[in-house]
């Protein structure tokens, strides 16, 4: 059996020692280990991926144990994260999803997509997974966003991939989904925050675009950063040949970003990601 | 002989007809011939490589003479630039224009390397071009740049190169020699305009950081972009991590934008470069 | 009405001037035009995009009156392409075309996917697509070529693009299809030609891979490069990890060189392409 | 005081948590850790940064009475390497490692250059660095490596790296440096081994070009691959230009390559590099 452990914790001499001494009690066998520690406030992150027959409570307990109180222990076996996608009208993102899940490369079961338009139906349902909308027109965003809470939280979801949502998420949105929201934002961050990047990229007379894909937090376009990725542009694109090479970085930004996340390589700390590939 | 001929109009229907029947007429071969016309404010530009022995004069005042009133002409003998290098402190641009230089690579003759502190002297003489420090203690801004003006036109050169030179320069500074002064920044503009770029980057959370070559207008960090590049990186760089790997990228990034410039392969249109590369 | 005009010469003064003196005579306006002379062998490549009423008939019988005898010249009106597609088990390049179809990016036509194996059909026929079957099992190579031939014949394509087709196809098929025939290769060529090229870097020990688009022709992954890109790797990459992202990288480039052609900006010439971009 | 320990051993339950034990029973801190088992042959590689007091005597014989017998463990203390560059006509990549010696940058003391032809000479003697000339005119290839061996031999370099030094070196020269010679070669290997591989690239029709930096063995471009990078050409390169471009492509993968072997980052297990950056 093949679990992920992740432990967080002020950083001390012997945290490395005691978490492997676990795995050493155990019989547990190291396939991989990560460690970083944050210089400025000294904090310790580590990853490990271990292989054995100990049973996981023994194995959390034992480590929680010996490491220090304030120690963050997480044990995760790896298996497919349940998602739901938002989206809007554009199916770059979402279409090039929906074609990893079908070939089984996405680490991930898609359980819904929910939409704030109806043009994206024909394409999910092509896959023959659920697709409901709901409208954003006529109601209130407090409305708006309680409606897709709704829909969103019957599905249980670890994760919730933003594949081009284009509506600005409140606040208390968010906060209900910590860490768990996912984006893909078309511009290179922090370089073109808001609205219409390509259209402020086309008037900087950038060479390069890019995009970011980043977990969502309060600040909008502000979240912590998890893949960036950049193409080449010429003074002979318009504003919609950036948009239209930008779809192919932004899906295959979006895809990284989501494996990493979903093969828990990922750790947040403060507004940074700590990445363990 | 090869010349470089570059052509700016108000665009209209013969344009690239009646620029090669020029050409034409006077037995010139074309080598290479780019044209682009700016789609929002229509506008035509147009930059050829010929080979033959028509002289200068006729080949100019025939395109004068055929081309609308309007136009813009101008004819480049191919030959190395006249240049002076600003800088500061910090040798890693500098280092590798005197390399390129010192190999023949450049396409550009230095003339001199004017600096506001003496640290650089030693590098720049051992490669016999002259060095002149230009101290901006206990003189005020206004005094500074005239003194630097007086060094820099001694020289007469056609371009100055801002080598990591660290000072803002005013306006009034900027304007004596416009579309002549190649900056190189330490971001991927507009991404962390300002002072201490990697340490915002660090701030940020990014996992790719960049550099960016232009020309400089009165707007800092906001002039005619001419190259960018990036490279990623990760959260185990702190500040001085990103600043040791932006180096590489600052100075190829200002090689390849110098290499552009000085082959009259780079024209301004407001705010943005056509590069005909 | 816009048109593309290609035009093929020994080099010679006066080719552009005459091209763009037809233009001018035909009130055509030049959106753009590139020109490039192969340096060796003094060959003329011309590609202009023209605006304007004339009609075809017009337009290439003037091109053809006053270019030399030996000038090739071709003028295609922009449209979508009608292409096959000829898979076998792999979905990740068929799909990312499905749904580049699917969203109207193409800038081609899928009228039939053509594969040696059922496994795709399920996909294909999400998209309304007609899929064909035809096994090789059982029968000789010829045969079974032919009767892939008759397929692909059937739907009269002007490009058929191989997406991941496995199997080596005769000198006597490549033939039949003179540059029409678009192969993604899963390595940066020349490198690891042949088969299981992502074990071959493995064992090599490369730190980045890639893939490599070109036309198909006898000699087997020697045909004329259209595209590549390439991705880094590390030593904790096995042969299935260089494998998975080796799959992106592959179905980008496909979809890079697809536009390309599909765009009419890609001349082919001995073994080599010039790509008008 | 911060060392480098490496640890290399067949793969068994409990290596990380032994040696980290030794580090705590020390009181040595951890910097960072990275660990890898080569799945085929299940080696294991261990990197640890650490920092602490305790001397390195106690330090190395405490971790070969707690690792297995068969355990190779090496420390190093962070300090700049010795080594001698040998080149032979060309400047770029030596002028690079000159001014980032000069900048301090390289964390390494060139204690010499040593090349088979004087014109180099000039450039390394403007930095103080001794310059020895070796030429091989008139003399056998025996008796040239046996010149050049004495002369390196002199300098007692731990690493000798061949910045564009342009002879094949005989099985019995590179014997006598196993994993200490770094060589650059001018191509994205394994394509185009062997002579000229920017022609080869050109007559190909690549649409990019790169660089290798590996260790040199006994098999001409075969060693293990340190560091690769790459750059996109396009049809209008010719082989001058190709050679151009790829001058920064090889003096910045040289000096990436060089940076890692410095840092001790780089273990070699058979043909094949592990990089813990």
């Amino acid at each position: 059996m093949r679990r992920i452990v992740l432990v967080e914790a002020p950083d001390a001499v012997g945290l490395v020692y005691k978490t492997t001494g676990v795995f050493f009690d155990l019989a547990l066998n190291i396939v991989s280990t990560n460690e970083f520690v944050e210089p400025k406030e000294k904090r310790f992150f580590m990853r490990a991926e271990v292989v054995g027959e100990a049973d996981n409570e023994t194995l959390v307990s034992l480590l929680k144990q010996r490491l220090p109180e304030d120690a963050v222990v997480r044990v995760e076996t790896r298996r497919a994260k349940q998602i739901v996608i938002m989206a809007t009208k554009e199916s770059h993102c979402l279409g090039d999803l929906l074609i990893r899940h079908y070939e089984g490369e996405l680490n991930a079961e898609i359980r819904a997509v929910i939409a704030n338009h109806e043009v994206l139906r024909p394409l999910v349902e092509k896959f023959e997974i659920p697709f409901h909308c709901v409208p954003h027109e006529g109601v209130s965003r407090e409305a708006h966003e309680e409606a897709i809470r709704e829909k969103v939280d019957a599905f249980q979801p670890e994760y919730i991939v933003l594949a081009k949502y284009m509506r600005v998420l409140s606040p208390q949105f968010v906060a209900h989904y910590p860490h768990r929201l996912v984006n893909i934002h078309h511009s290179f961050l922090p370089a073109f925050i808001g609205a219409n990047p390509y259209r402020q990229a086309w008037q900087r007379g950038v060479k390069v675009i890019g995009a970011t894909s980043h977990f969502v937090t309060d600040d909008l376009d502000a979240g912590p950063i998890i893949a960036q990725q950049v193409i080449p542009v010429t003074h002979t694109y318009r504003t919609r040949d950036m948009a239209m090479v930008g779809r192919d970085v932004e899906k295959i930004t979006l895809a990284t970003a989501l494996k990493l996340v979903f093969d828990d390589r990922v750790m947040v700390y403060g507004n940074r990601t700590i990445i363990f590939d």
